[in-house]
């Protein structure tokens, strides 16, 4: 090695172990005021360019905004990480899970940490690639009883204000924590993300939940991307799932990409999006909520919202509904996974009509009345025809 | 300091990083064989759970694989990243950039590494996160004389084996850089994937070459995704570009995903996918070469290739030409780039029929002869009309 190259090398060990040493320092000063200034010193540059570039009008404002990551895993953490990046005014990062070796086919963690909480380790990493963003941790499961209720307390006065978090972001890998983070936004009227991965790794999907104007968790079986394998999102007991930093970094980027629209108000939020990686397919659709669904938090929002479309002047309301209601069959050929609800639902309707490449997770007991159909509106097929052929020829 | 000074200080350094890290958890050691062992110290339990999945057949074959990386910014370092994690045999890096604090806004990178060379500090943190894979890093640029001849050589030599390696990804940011890779791996016969994303942040792509059988990236003008804004991929000199960690993120999650189609031999790899972050819209295409290609290797290539095809068993020249050849217009409506390439190319045709979605970055002077036009085979459109609605209701 050249002299030159000898010191390159000492100054990235002199790096490496100013990081382990002290991981909290932070290699940069706080910033006061995010600036657009083209200098290589500048972490915002890229992000304020697109204020230039005619994407985004007011991209400081994402300094003003809170969001809860509730899942730290393959998912959460390159979710925490991007909006770290993006410069996120505050996380909230829930997870009661440990970082494992078993965890390094995906990214974010590293060795070193394993045997930590996966909030700690998190938050100190973050906290170091931005020292700008405020961390808020909370190690444990969201399901028991007293977590349920402060997690809801922190949903609704965690923001930087003191106020509700603008968004909740469900990246959990069970049913269980889905329904919770579904119960507690229904009855705070809080809108959240869901976002799912299957467990043989090659298929996910996010979808955007407004408590009364979309389906919740709660109003259909869960909706996932169809295969032509055997699979379900949900995580069975006892089954080491399989993963790939792939399908988990894409599944991340498709809810942070959305995130910005939303907060940021740019481009269209996607209110369901599916990823099938075998074939490159990526479905999108909506679901109504369903006006009989088992959660009262979301027929109350339900409720509420018809009541303020009724009361909105009426050109606004030609153009909701404008959108024409569409009610397909799934000519997918995808039979469902044979397995009722955890919690027996008689009172709901099956879903009638999904976007291609669009299944449910489960079916549910046959519905009490058909009128009470899920009315899936406007849905955006791509390309089946293409697909089959190219599924015939696999 | 003298060489032997400067060698002392780095076995210092080392031996303290070394510490540090078996403190805190520790660096792992070497794992001579993948297991499917379902244990929390097991990095790759959940990778050969694709295995009893039934989606790849073989997973353990991935640790005799050898991928180039050309490229180490946003995307090139999430792809190293999760090509590392997914235990690749042998990763070679090259880029002359030094990582700086205004590339924090993309993954990977941490702020300790500003001044550093990409590859160096890439090379450190993957080894840490995975010292089971082999590494070899290029601090240069290859589109000079002699660092394109060595380029050249790496890609002949540089695998595990000595021979070439398996793929070569291009993860550049700019029109000459590509074209050096292009050049090489026609020369080559070197099969490759290209990458990129649009100035601004908002569109990507990915895109599969083989030599003599997919149009290269000098027989057309390069496809980009369309989008309701101007742009272009390819980097402008003095103009800072916008970024998102989210755009870079997907775009190497698609690519990734699809080099363990291609590795691994799963699902389908795609030859052209597109991503428009506006409206969650992945188009899909395939081009054949254009038999008046400026490149004589491309040239060469794709009579080697028709040459094979017409010696091959008339049966699966069957196959081939099943597909149909669809002359589409381009209904996007969106106006081409008034740009000609940075080397006139008048022997190469238009590209007459493009997937909806896809354009190109710029026209080219017309075409000498009509008969010549570059065929577009398998043209994977996506829900246009759905699109366009979605568009108008902007």
């Amino acid at each position: 090695m050249s002299v030159e190259e000898l010191k390159a090398k000492i100054q990235q060990l002199e790096a490496e172990l100013k990081q382990l040493r002290d991981d909290k320092g932070g290699a940069r000063e706080k910033i006061a005021q995010m600036s657009g200034e083209v200098v290589d010193s500048n972490p915002y540059s890229r992000l304020m360019a697109l204020k230039r570039m005619g994407i985004v009008e007011d991209y400081e404002k994402i300094r003003t905004h809170t969001v809860a990551v509730v899942g730290v895993g393959g998912v959460g953490s390159v979710t925490a990480e991007m909006l770290t990046r993006c410069g996120i005014g505050k996380l909230l990062l829930f997870d009661y899970d440990k970082v494992e070796l078993a965890n390094m086919n995906r990214l974010f963690f590293q060795p070193h940490q394993a045997g930590l909480s996966k909030v700690a380790a998190a938050a100190n990493t973050l906290q170091f690639i931005n020292p700008d963003v405020t961390f808020e941790t909370h190690n444990y499961n969201i399901t028991t009883v007293d977590n349920f209720d402060h997690f809801m307390d922190r949903i609704k006065t965690g923001s930087l204000t003191g106020g509700p978090v603008d968004l909740v972001l469900s990246c959990v890998d069970n049913y269980e924590a889905r329904m919770a983070v579904n119960r507690a936004c229904n009855e705070l009227g809080q809108t959240w993300f869901e976002s799912g991965v299957a467990e043989n790794a090659v298929s996910g999907h996010i979808q955007f939940l407004i408590p009364g104007e979309i389906a919740c968790f709660d109003c259909a079986p869960p909706l996932v991307v169809a295969s032509q394998i055997d699979e379900r999102t949900l995580k069975r007991e006892g089954v080491c799932a399989a993963s790939l930093p792939t399908t988990m970094g894409i599944v991340a980027g498709m809810l942070v990409q959305n995130v910005l629209k939303y907060l940021l108000n740019f481009g269209q939020v996607s209110y369901y999006l599916g990823y099938n990686a075998l074939v490159d397919f990526f479905p999108t659709m909506t679901v109504k909520p369903n006006p009989q669904c088992e959660d009262s938090w979301c027929r109350k929002r339900q409720a509420e919202y018809n009541a303020k479309k009724a009361a909105e002047p009426k050109v606004e309301k030609v153009v909701v509904e404008e959108k024409a209601v569409v009610h397909e069959d799934n000519e997918w050929g995808i039979s469902l996974v044979d397995e009722t609800a955890p919690e027996e639902a008689s009172s709901e309707p099956q879903v009638s009509g999904l976007a291609k490449g669009i299944t449910v997770a489960y079916e549910r007991p046959a519905p009490t009345s058909t009128e009470e159909e899920a009315n899936v509106v406007q849905s955006e097929d791509t390309s089946l025809d293409d697909l089959m052929a190219q599924m015939k020829s696999l």
